[in-house]
């Protein structure tokens, strides 16, 4: 099985090719071959040396998706993309990259199709931005993609020509709108969501952050390792039972700021709490009012994606898969 | 005011056109230039031969967008399309005209805004394939786009596009999802949604017409003459209260063709409905089985946009405005 992970320098990229490597059979047969790209040369894990290369590779210049299609892979990731502030700074770039690149793969896969016959699975990278205020008090899986970013619009509308090119018999894809991926590992970053990750990460080490928001704020989060398992659950899945809507939200976590951080004191203590300094910011609680703060994922749990249920757990899992299981400064 | 209608041509264009010449100030101000275009080229309003040009043009060619973006056009009418049978037989053009063509006419637009600032209203014709069964009964403005076609596809990424266009800034966009219009003018066709006009329209001039489905198949309708209204109206309408979810399904009328065939008995006579001849066809059938068969269309109704209310009206407006008045074969 040749599998190929477009973004694979990426945070859940790079987690994903390790879960790879780390698991035998994890994507349901051997693995001959495993090819990896990313705008820049993305770290070869070093258990796969014998099978794996590694590439920087951009997407959406001419001769890249062909190139990446005519070793025809079995199995394609397709995590690459131009986040979403960037997206809107950059009207351009975030079209070419998100919107053009995401195009050009499925192109190329229709026409190396035409060659041989060729039909890989493609699991894409969606995103819950695809929707856009105001919302009901749960997002159903049947609610109208509307969004207020060019980000979201780029991931709608690859999200359709997924269905078609599947419907079309081109590839079999299956598109995954992830939630807010919550602990990220890392150095706190400017993103207008990056404090949902702070308030937790930072404290766990003994590090101060910054809470720019009420606490009642409410928001959908999974964790790292739960979006890995997205991934992998959507590689094996059979797509028949899943027929034409092929665009599905994943589960999650419903929580406020505050259930975040009381299960911050249940799992850290108090000392860990007290390391969250309260700085509101009129801007960044503008931006959060306007995403989704719940939703009804009916559809994907019944077809067994599954995530964290309670915000102790994502904690625990951060401790486990970052911080080598145990914490500097429990309290 | 310039004014630019592409697809003056097909049939609702055409109409489009003669409103605008048969009405002083239809669009709220006056007309000092209009210009027509369509893949051949459009009949030119004998009322308007002063201020109007009419050219064959392909939206899809590189330079054919600048070209019409560079007259810096007040209001645009795009109805320009690969009809839905040819786009899904051919895969490549209906991409290359119902998507890169509306897209190169919004990338034109949105260039030609950074030479000096300009920002036209966009009138959009989109369509209820945007959607894809299974419906719930009645479908509501916050149903999502799972199209079953790829002309579907190319509307609803249509769709996104506009939206995302409009909430930056590089024009004022509205998008309208037409019912299918009935009574279509003209000859039989081999569109599988032909049958739902030629029952009406064949009878009311002594002609035969062929009818495939059973009686109770419900669709969703307008005549051309609320759909020119639509049309009309969204480019009069002030935007600022459709805020940025710019694609509205456009009102309708629900009926069976047996409340087609009761309002054409109702209108023509028994002698008219005799005309009518069954002979059911099993691939017709299934394909309409999958097309929506009713709406609930409030945004666009409160926004002032309207359809008729029953069949009696649909088929008196078709011998208003086709059959100057009168039919032939009353009974």
């Amino acid at each position: 099985m040749h599998v190929l992970v477009i973004g694979a320098a990426g945070m859940i990229g790079r987690k994903l090719v390790e879960r790879i490597a780390a698991e035998e059979g994890a994507l349901g047969g051997g693995l001959d071959r495993l090819t990896l790209v990313d705008i820049v040369e993305p770290p070869m894990p070093s258990a796969l040396a014998a099978v794996a290369s590694s590439e920087a590779l951009d997407l959406s210049q001419p001769g890249s998706a062909e190139k990446l299609a005519s070793a025809r892979p079995d199995i394609i990731f397709h995590l690459a993309a131009i986040v979403s502030g960037e997206a809107e700074a950059d009207f351009e770039k975030g079209y070419r990259v998100n919107l053009d690149g995401t195009r050009a793969l499925f192109e190329a896969i229709r026409l190396e199709g035409r060659k041989e016959p060729y039909r890989p699975r493609v699991v894409f990278a969606s995103s819950i931005a695809v929707f856009g205020a105001p919302f009901p008090e749960k997002i159903g899986d049947e609610f109208f993609s509307t969004p207020l970013t060019s980000y979201g619009t780029q991931k709608a509308i690859s999200e359709l020509l997924l269905a078609d090119y599947s419907r079309r018999g081109f590839f079999d894809g299956i598109g995954l709108r992830l939630p807010t991926i919550c602990i990220r590992p890392g150095k706190p970053n400017k993103a207008a969501s990056g404090f949902f990750s702070n308030i937790l990460r930072e404290p766990l080490v003994g590090e101060e952050a910054v809470l720019p928001v009420e606490e009642d704020v409410r928001h959908w989060f999974a964790s790292p390792r739960a979006a890995v398992g997205f991934f992998i659950h959507a590689a094996r899945l059979d797509l028949e039972q899943v027929g034409p809507r092929r665009n599905l939200t994943m589960p999650g976590l419903s929580a406020t700021v505050g259930e975040q951080i009381e299960a911050l004191r249940r799992v850290a203590g108090e000392k860990a709490v007290r390391l969250i300094r309260r700085e509101p910011d009129a801007t960044i609680r503008r931006i959060v009012l306007g995403w989704p703060t719940d939703f009804d994922a009916r559809r994907a749990e019944k077809l067994g994606f599954s995530a964290e249920k309670s915000f102790d757990d994502i904690i625990r899992i951060h401790i486990e898969d970052e911080l080598g299981g145990t914490i500097a400064h429990g309290g």
